[in-house]
């Protein structure tokens, strides 16, 4: 297991060390992102050699982060995990440069402890909110841009703060960021206010794709990979409606489960307070947090179907 | 027009006032409700006889703030106006109770000064953060449920902190509220995660309904009285799809108009930076804020749909 340091232990750490490879996690969403870009240009700000290293592309919606692309212009000595919860999650990063990770930043509860060190803090709704945290340990000035790549992290990972992980941390941290210049006007018209007319085509064929089980505790929606090319939509796409089916009055657990190329069935688990979306995905190799979880299945819709609902109605049974 | 006071003088105004009636607008919201009761809540509490009159039914979705409604057991002595931009928005209580208004609590730029003192703060995201801030002048305590009622209409009138009216101020009012016992868990899946059948419903005839004008910037939502029968629809469950059209890539003004039982049509414009909403519906006999404002139209669907899009073109020729 990680050793547990405190934010002036990391600070230190990080104060020593150069040549620092930071890595993001697989699918990479707005804290992974936000959160590494925000770190790498703060240590490049106090003059280290400073790079991330994601083991999948950057999407597009991400790109106003610029960040700070490993391009072996360094040999890593120092390597830090940033919201990754398990070396699973490293993807193809797994073999190479996640052999030997010195410290990991994160939120996850249920982090593996796969580091050498850890600075884990379960109480913060996003990592973006321990970056925030630790850049004031090492007294690094935020600039514009720091603040706009913190307000991703801790916007996205709190679905702009209407999440239950939000605490009055979470929104002062928000306030500092406002104050150091991060423009939440463009990123959030961004981020949560602009929708491609794909995601819209998928929302209209996703609310056609509704099922409701378990008298209708539980609603369904299921993505073909042929709906997915006929709404022309990007595999991201697909987050903004794994949060419809929860949002339905009487609902305490929204499944989506989508067919991906690889032959696996990528399956989102959003549950009400009392149901733990991490203990249903648990059953199926997955994880995540206690209202938003996930995992993936091989076989058939079908199959994945049965499973995840079998796992759901366990839960439903032994609601706390 | 009404003479300007700040925190110390509404707050000595209203130590020495008693029999105080707070007045809501038509069509009431979070603000103006949540802010009506949180101010009647706290007055009470310092023994000041005080009630709450709102010219329509307060919807369901916001019984929880238990309004302590007027029910004529006090002959008013100090009234005073809560998120009233003019008295036109007073509706049923134009020629009764708003005859004579003390003072005026709003946030809306377009305030018409009708009240004899006003406490205006334009740059205040929601009336709740100017309450706030007046029972921090009165040392006033936040029980649970005046930073629940308080945290109702800073949410509501922020879109959970997503709008550009949102300042870093209305983040650290907000976790003030969190501090004094606001259950955002409880409120936020009520107010923004949770979705009646009835709502889905019509989200899903709104996606099928939606056109595009003016190259794409304008999208424009038509819902008739048939459809919102055929959703079984509230009136008050049409805001949830009025952020629709402008939340679409590329659209610079969303609109959606719908049909009144009463011949009207209720056109509510939604816009991005650079587009005046308030504007646009200035021009038809409406108004509200800079992205977001509304207006009726007495006619057809035709009608409404011709004289909306005729304004929205004016603004888009003349974008800032």
């Amino acid at each position: 297991m990680s050793e547990p340091l405190n934010f002036a232990q990391v600070a230190e750490n990080l104060r020593k060390a150069d040549d620092i490879l930071l890595l993001c996690h697989k699918n990479p969403d707005g804290d992974t992102t936000g959160s590494a870009s925000a770190l790498c240009h703060a240590l490049k700000s106090i003059g280290k050699n400073c790079a991330v290293l994601c083991p999948d592309a950057i999407p597009e919606k991400y790109h106003y982060l610029q960040l700070p692309l490993f391009e072996k212009n360094f040999t890593p000595q120092y390597i830090v995990s940033v919201d990754v919860a398990s070396t699973q999650l490293l993807g193809s990063l797994v073999d190479s440069a996640a052999k030997q990770i010195h410290l990991c930043i994160d939120h996850h509860p249920s982090n593996s402890g796969f580091a050498d060190m850890m600075l884990l803090k379960t109480d913060a709704a996003a990592t973006a909110e321990i970056v925030y945290d630790l850049l004031v340990a090492m007294d690094i000035p935020l600039t514009n841009h720091i603040a706009d790549c913190l307000y991703t992290g801790l916007a996205t990972d709190t679905g702009c703060f209407k999440f239950s992980n939000t605490t009055a941390h979470t929104h002062i941290v928000c306030a500092k960021l406002m104050e150091a210049g991060a423009d939440i006007k463009r990123l959030n018209h961004l981020l949560f206010e602009s929708k491609t007319k794909s995601q819209l085509a998928l929302e209209r064929i996703a609310l056609e794709n509704l099922s409701f089980h378990f008298e209708q505790q539980c609603a369904l929606i299921c993505i073909t990979q042929e709906q997915l090319l006929q709404a022309n939509a990007q595999l991201s796409d697909i987050d903004s409606i794994t949060g419809i089916p929860r949002a339905i009055e009487g609902v305490k657990a929204g499944i989506t489960i989508r067919q991906m190329p690889n032959g696996y069935y990528k399956i989102s688990v959003r549950t009400v307070c009392g149901i733990d979306a991490s203990q249903i995905c648990k059953g199926l190799g997955g994880g995540g947090h206690k209202q938003a979880a996930g995992c993936e299945i091989l076989g058939s819709m079908e199959s994945a179907k049965q499973a995840i609902l079998s796992e759901v109605q366990k839960a439903l049974c032994t609601e706390s």
